[in-house]
């Protein structure tokens, strides 16, 4: 069975260990992006993967396809165009100081995507699941258009499609309304997934009131996705992650899944020492995928998409770095880090 | 507003991550010393910050200089003579083991420093704060007797005058009495700054009895610093920095400052990994001249002297690289440490 | 007074940092080995240590002892044939996801150890205590057998005998029953140490039984220990190590010591930032060694050995790089990670 | 006396020492530009030197200002705007293969210079000398704009103006013509600089028909600058820079000034071991320029501009991180590279 | 047209820069092999190429399957078995000083290849091309029985077979005769490839007599080739490598190409400043194999060969990393490095 | 047969590869001084060597301790005393740019040796051979006085003396006439060694006058060397080393050993691309020691000396890290540095 995704791959640079940008004269230099990182986490699980981008036709743009393909991404269906790669600077937060992530992805090779840059017929061939996020449609209006034509494309030739609504206000300066764009590819949505944010700011759904005490108002979470839920007759399931962020380093970790009528909830982690928390959501949206392929069964399903996003945050880079069987092992009930030998 | 600050900046030689010194052949290179730190902090703040000092006149002291310049420091008053720079060796603690530092700093340029060597008249033109910490009258005889002139001058001038306390029984080796040269000293601040340890040790100012809970005696420290505000009439606050140390990258960290008759206690930081500690006092330093200055208000300068140094805890290296507006975030409220995007 | 010990010492692979294996092109490369540990703690702690093994005769086997000289021990009785070196390639957990050892030490030159390589008479002249652990007789059948030579030599030349249990289910491959080889050198020993798995799978020593609560069962381990010491008549005491394993990060960390008729529990250490914990059952050892040779106190030498082993998990490598004085610090009961200077 | 140069200063990301960009994973990440290089350079010999240009404001356009100022440059004057800085990739050549440099500087802050982003006139205060290259006005129309307007100011205001002709082919596509927006502005210079293509792609001069053997036809150059000085009479003197490249390790590098009626000749460096040769057209203007102002003596500022960018092929990073007196050391004579101590 | 090559890929683990063995505690890691350079050379020129081994199934053989993939390399016929990986240690030689293999590669998952792990009709199928080198069969006897059955079998499939003596006197030590071995697999293979000792010490054919001078004997190469072409009637072309060893930096490097009745005879490249000369000759051949397939003419695609493995020694590593079009511009006669914007 | 050497041992801190100080904030830190790489040298060559010396009684003196232990070195003689360690700061140089070191060992532990600290009888013990430089007397009077005690004691008791004269004017700072103390140790030596400035500047003897060809005036040193052995009537030998300096990557490397009426001249090495030539002189004073004591023959031991200081020249670091069999194959005529597999 195999997913295709759709979206931006970005060269990503990154300070050393914990530090600010330019402390020392060097980057980590990697590559990310939402709906990459989707597919290199299947891909790395065994699953077939095919990414679906426009990458600049140049040195960069040869290496970062070599990169994809080495996880075991299907690359056959990228296209090259003369243009430049998007960037994203990254410093790693600590304690009380955030993470901060600076964009310069304007102009971007995939950003001036034209209509026939993509053959979607062809693109999505062979596939059963498209996956994309809300970050493709902000990076352009023809990235906005290319998203909806491809959702559209995908439910006709009978592919499930998820949909990770990843809000980023800061993208979304274009000029299209987020919540009407956002609300014409969720309508074409097997599956939702967002955090607490996500659903109001994207479709316009109220989520819980902000509790005081601390206590994850989870009632209030799936009142919020079946609402959303009935707004989007076509989707059948709307996932929450559940993050609580107590500092940039310590952070507790769950999800719950909605169907109608039923609401699933996950195991939850303390994730005391985080190294890298970029790259979680979408581990979780791969997890998910991968947990609804292959199980049949929302619950585990769910808890295989916490699990792996668990382990997503003890790894540097947006990659979920994840071998088959890991994941198994740790919703079994093995947290204790102990020593494999 | 401009603020001067006189003393020495060593080289800091520290081991990688939390290796000891010489577990790998190398050792990351930067600069520090506490009133440099005070320097750095306030000119990233966007303030005018002076470093009075003598350097060695060789390529080290030049790219010390170009350092403290970069970071926006006025180094116009800077001397370079013929000496060697002291250094510091540097290793990160861990859990139970504790950081140690090792000092190389006998016979610095600055230690040999002499009486013409800084013209303090035209050293602290079109200032209007002078800070200097107890490390500098620690460093050799004709430091201290500098650090009085520069009191002196700075007082003469009309200068608001900030002594942090910092003892350091190490250094005190040359032969005379740390108190009364402390004392002398502390008799032209303004604002006096200090840990549970420095206003007993050098000024001779006894603290609360430790408690054997954990529970911080506020009380007991505001009697202190009361005590020290008598006995030092020109001085008009006294502030503690209060760290509970769980361990190496384990602490509590908050503050009080006392003006006569008021008290004043900041929110208390839990920083569970600690990055770097060291200059995280200076940093408070640094906060508390901004916030008397910037704010008008003890309370508001408090939170953001201790909201300055717990941002120094996750930074490497001796000084407090915060950009405007990330402390008024912090101590807006603001703890999650979520990524900024 | 002299310590020796026997086993294999490996080249160490890491990956940086908290990376996967190969997600940098570049290894961490050290050396390590259970009883190599024990003898370079012993040495950098003060004491005569000697190491006994056979390495390969090239540049990779001579730069290995040249490291183990280096902190001290005597590598006057190494043998050097014709081979290859054992290798263990290792991966740093990080909360939930545990670190990972990938052994290659197959068919390494201690591993095709002959009956004349080490004259073990002459191997053990002038020490006073010799130790293996239960790796040693894993990696081959030769190895066993010199092993078992080697505690029979050591114990009629009259040296006090400590042995390890140390595990290690996946070496125990080359057909020879595990227990009964255990056991055989187990009868040799005055100290036996291990983990609560180790009596148990080692020796067929039941511990207490799994509890569900998180308290840890002392009565059920003085049972085990007591058990033991009935069955091998000739120890003396009894060691066993205390994990608790939170996260990958995380662990908790203490001992108990079993004489006939008296327990010794130490101080308990809450290790919430772990660097490294390989190697730290095997500075325990040290440790315990150390302090019964010095202190003739059971109690303060188990403190002495937990505390070394504390102070282990703060330090990247195989070895406790420890220098004398520190463990009297921590286990005069300074825990709190205060800057040194 | 005072320099002021314009242009873009970009972030430089290079692979480390001679690996393929993305080998490792890693880019040392410092800044560099044509105009830039020439201010850092004057600035380190000692000299006033002001940088114009417009840097994005964000943390990285902060940085590298403070990059900047810490060498000593002027940077009261720099606009900063929303936006992005331009990068460049770079790739070190060795031997036959080439170093290769892949621009992403298009949409710059700087590319996107208004009208009233720079005040000229104010800009230009208190300085005796401008300098730009033909890396300007390629960036954008409006860059070209800005540079005309510059060069008429900085005329008008009684400057010596220089113009590093710099032609770079694949930036001029903008839809300018070239040679006639290069002609316009060397209309205003007192001094040309440039390559042997230099002169006939940016202003059409031919230059001396390529020789087969490898001798340079000296001539040849004096007569195409001959025919420069008499195309644009208010230049006095053109530069010529000679570069014999036998490989991308290997080159042999002179230069040649021309006045009306004279020539001067440089002596001629082997460089045999070229560590980073970006940016030595930079510092050979740069070193002309100091020449020029301190010395009144053509062939002697010609040999200091030929010394010190002899040396910048020595220095990693655009930068010619040279100090006082090691220019003249070499052009007196020391060649010998022999360890000073 | 599609090549497949059989043979060892190993771990190379390499110190930095020109540093000894352990001079740093740090190591390269990175992967290389002759058969394997040979693929990825021609995968990254954009040919299908197609590598058959055997690898250990763990973590390890994972992720060097990834780096395959990753450079293009068709990785579906690899086989996964319990086992280690070999290993090579490499130290970068200079000037006087030799670089340095340590070979550990005995016992290796292909060193115990079995009969039925690869099916080499199927692993064949869609090639055209089949190419293995001396060092297969030296590694094991199985390793030698399979590639016998492979060139067999590729042989009989109508494939072009290609077999670069490359003759490992240390690795022969598993008691075949090699040059009975090597002989058996020559008489299959349409061209040879060697260095001028791999034609005497493999097939026992005589090259020229040692010139004292330093000018390659050319007629005595050619008349060796000629030799080797009688005796192995099957062959179409027989190569020869030349180098020129000055010092471990500089070599120069050429090469011969003989078909029965015609030499070719290459430029000749100085090369003074390798950066990695491991893997040129398998650069080289690969380079023979993509000229004789792409060019049709035996001229051209001996200068690919030289060319591009030219280039090879400019790239640190076992790969060629080299782009489609880079050899084809050095070959035209570009070899002064300049830089390319 | 064993060799003890006297003198100072200093913290080497060096920028990373060709960098100036501080470009990036990073230093290598290793150990070095010109008689511990004497001893370092020939204890890994197999000798016995002692190294007598003053170290600061902490952590640096104890990693000190354990690196020179570590190769080999006898530490048994080391006097530990509370103090500093010397240091110096290194810039490798380039092409025209030379190398630069920056000296910081003023009031080292060394420099303040006092009469009682080496007990200089017991410290020979068991030697055969002494050996000095003229660095260690110019370090203090203190240092002086000690050297020339420790030549006497060395000489009363049949050591052979060798004195490498190694002039360094910056040290010679404290008073002393250089002349009178050089010529009072030379007295006691009956090996001189030194470059060409050397014996006129610490001994007066002229040398030959400059030749302007480049051609070495060997009878001029010839002459030199017997006015020396005539001046210093014990002194069996007179060593120069011959250094041609055409650029700081690239000199020719011989030598010359003078005995009464006999001369001898080695074999020339031209170094194209030096890694790191701190030490050279060192590892020649080395190899003819080591030759002196192994070969007893002049040439041969000279030749040695010349052989393992040109391999020294690619080794970064104060060290000749040679194996013995290195030398042996150089000056048997195996320039080439083949890969030796």
């Amino acid at each position: 069975m195999s997913v295709a995704t759709f979206g931006e791959i970005m060269l990503r640079l990154k300070s050393p260990e914990h530090e600010r940008l330019f402390q020392s004269p060097v980057f980590e230099a990697t590559f990310g992006g939402s709906e990459a990182n989707v597919a290199v986490a299947l891909a790395r699980l065994g699953m077939g993967a095919r990414f679906l981008s426009v990458l600049p036709d140049n040195q960069i743009g040869r290496e970062c396809t070599r990169m994809l393909r080495g996880h075991g991404v299907d690359v056959s269906a990228l296209k090259f165009k003369k243009g430049r790669i998007g960037i994203y600077f990254f410093e790693n937060g600590s304690n009380q100081r955030p993470s901060n992530v600076i964009y310069d992805r304007e102009n971007s090779a995939l950003a001036k995507i034209e209509a026939g840059d993509i053959d979607w017929k062809k693109a999505l061939e062979g596939m059963e699941w498209f996956h994309v996020s809300g970050i493709t449609p902000a990076v352009s209006r023809s990235c906005a258009d290319a998203t909806i034509l491809a959702v559209q494309t995908a439910k006709a030739m009978g592919n499930m499609v998820s949909f990770d609504l990843n809000f980023r206000a800061k993208l979304w300066n274009y000029g299209a309304d987020a919540k009407s764009v956002m609300s014409e590819i969720a309508r074409y949505a097997d599956v939702l997934i967002g955090n607490e944010e996500d659903y109001q700011k994207s479709l316009g759904m109220e989520g819980p009131a902000p509790s005081s005490g601390g206590e994850t108002d989870l009632d209030g979470y799936q009142t919020m996705c079946e609402r959303t839920l009935r707004a989007f007759p076509n989707a059948r399931l709307a996932a929450v992650t559940l993050r609580e962020s107590h500092s940039a380093d310590n952070n507790h970790w769950s999800g719950m899944l909605v169907a109608r009528g039923r609401r699933f909830v996950s195991r939850k982690y303390p994730i005391a020492d985080i190294v890298d928390r970029v790259g979680a959501g979408d581990s979780f949206s791969a997890g998910l995928i991968y947990g609804l392929i292959n199980f049949k069964d929302e619950q585990r399903a769910l808890e295989y998409a916490v699990g792996l996003s668990c382990l997503k945050h003890t790894i540097s880079g947006d990659f979920a770095l994840v071998e088959p069987g890991e994941v198994e092992k740790l919703i079994g009930g093995d947290v204790s880090g102990r020593v494999q030998r």
